[in-house]
């Protein structure tokens, strides 16, 4: 592992103290902001988050905020989803495509008021993305940043912590719903959701200043339950088949591709960026899907961080995305995204430093 | 220091495995890829630049490339410098903003033909803002990122190599100009130009393929005068001056706070973008302004990757933006983005944990 540079281009976050005392070892950067990886005991890590509850500094899923007269108008031209029915306090996932049907992110929509909205962002630049639009149809609206640092609390345990902290109410909130509230001053919004399929939520800190208090206020709740720190893990998101943008996307791939395309409704108006691509795309039928492949062999292989291609009856057929070892599962498995023509059950190779690895390929999620 | 944790999300270069062969020891990330920052020895690797001859991994210095019909128009509406007089094989530094003039990278602009441009950027998402604007305005136009790395050799012993490399031609290129032509059968295009003061090239790889070869010939010509690894150098962009995009602005920065005051030509088109709020920033005169402070004391002091806060007469005035100990300064010094009552000569104290430092504002570059 090399290390890496501290710079003013990549802001520590809110939580960046708090994670340094709790013995944080390794970071990638995600929207300009470091982001934890690793407390050091990457299995551990793991079965906290699948038995127990564990906390993550995900500062770096931030916010573009939407506010003014258009601030609704432009959600709906940037996302080829209906928000029409969507209400105050509620959040939808949606997937931001450009003008040609691609997709540049996958933000979780929250409706703060009718003129407030965040995209909470995977890791691309929407903010120019939204102010171009913005600027271009000359809507009034304000595009900005605000100052606004999720921190997750995941896992089975996690209601009971997030529970002891705020209150029953939260054991009430439908998932993707959020509610603004404080928690001993400190300003938050409490949302049912988080990058895993083990439940629990999201603590939107709205005062930077306040990460170090809030992460030892939730740090100190959990105890009861052996909270330790985590963060977005690697092999529960392969085996849950969560997408990562930019990690399984490339410039050209369309929601259909990725098992979003239940997230598109075609019957938008015609003025939402990338409609007419994306009926386009429905009609013919997406070139590639995302399926899951299984590899052979018992021990845990490093795949490392490119895309491998994978073959069928020595043809390239697609690219495998990702790669983790199971810990439950004990094998290699990762993402597909592979030709329409593959299919379930197929048997393929995957390549990498001109070696085959057999695999079977599988519906996702793979648990 | 932290370690970097790989990511399908962040490229490696194509000179990845020739720098980790050469003892690169750590990174930052930069257009969601992998930079090298250091190969260890950082006051050797800063001697070398001042005195010999550097070689850089700075493929993370991507391309956006224009290509059709309207290519030189959407590069002309997204600059706010006159392009009218750019000839094919020059390159230009150009400030591109947002329509409220704020900077949003700092590239410069590579003109290959008359419908095919490179945005050579610094680190933020070119190819969204530049598809949004040719979609919205309807250009004839393709955005993309083509398999371009360049590879930098800088340093005053520089020019040797590359004319024993490429022919004595080289010599005669004037700045930011450049040539395409081959190496050994490698495609690349040679450009006097670079993230330092101490001259030199930068080798555009346009065969990612060949990043390996590459780098390896570059090394054994440059063995003569004794070229090293090394990478963009803090210490030397700092003495010298020179802007990191992201890292000394902020949201709102405009070119005129920033010295680049001097790119921006305010008789271009009304459709140029930020254009008319330029005009208006220009008439009114910039909010602040940067300069270099100079602070006191005799040993390296680690000013860390945050700003810090500089206050004159008890009131804050600005940010400290960068601090760098210089090796031939023998002090600390940094740029300060601060208000323009602040001048040359004036006391500051920058505040770093609640403890004062006291400085003086200079003018920029130190050296």
């Amino acid at each position: 592992m090399f290390g890496i540079t501290p710079s003013a281009r990549l802001r520590p976050s809110p939580f960046f103290e708090a994670t340094r005392a709790d013995g944080v070892t390794a970071f990638s950067t995600y929207n300009h902001m470091l982001m934890p990886t690793s407390f050091g005991h990457p299995e551990a890590e793991y079965w906290r988050l699948i038995n127990g509850v564990s906390m993550w500094d995900v500062a770096c899923e931030r916010q573009v905020e939407l506010r003014g007269r258009d601030a609704g108008r432009l959600a709906q031209i940037l996302a080829p989803r209906d928000l029409s029915k969507a209400k105050v306090g509620q959040g939808k996932y949606v997937p931001l495509c450009n003008h040609a049907g691609a997709l540049i992110n996958d933000p979780i929509l929250l409706k703060l008021a009718d003129d407030r909205y965040w995209l909470s962002i995977a890791d691309s630049n929407i903010w120019f993305w939204a102010r171009a639009i913005a600027a271009e149809r000359k809507l009034e609206v304000a595009v900005s940043e605000p100052d606004v640092s999720p921190l997750a609390v995941q896992g089975p345990k996690a209601e009971k912590v997030v529970a002891a902290l705020f209150g029953d109410w939260v054991r009430e909130l439908k998932y993707f719903w959020f509610r603004e509230t404080t928690l001993e001053g400190i300003p938050v919004a409490v949302a049912r959701s988080g990058w895993s399929k083990q439940g629990g939520f999201e603590i939107y800190l709205m005062d930077g200043s306040q990460g170090a208090r809030l992460w030892n206020l939730v740090k100190d709740a959990g105890k009861a339950w052996d909270i330790g720190p985590g963060s977005p893990n690697f092999c529960e998101r392969v085996e849950s088949g969560l997408l990562s943008y930019g990690g399984d996307t490339d410039d050209h791939t369309n929601p259909y591709e990725v098992r979003l395309g239940k997230y598109v409704d075609l019957e938008v108006a015609d003025d939402v960026i990338g409609i007419q691509a994306l009926r386009r795309i429905h009609a013919t039928g997406a070139r590639r899907h995302q399926l899951g492949v299984t590899l052979e062999g018992e021990e845990p292989t490093q795949f490392g961080f490119l895309w491998h291609p994978i073959y069928r009856d020595g043809h390239k057929v697609g690219d495998l995305t990702n790669c983790a070892w199971s810990y439950r599962l004990k094998r290699n498995i990762g993402f597909a995204l592979i030709d329409r023509a593959c299919a379930v059950g197929d048997t393929v190779d995957v390549v990498k430093d001109g070696k085959p690895t057999r695999g079977a390929l599988c519906e996702l999620p793979f648990l």
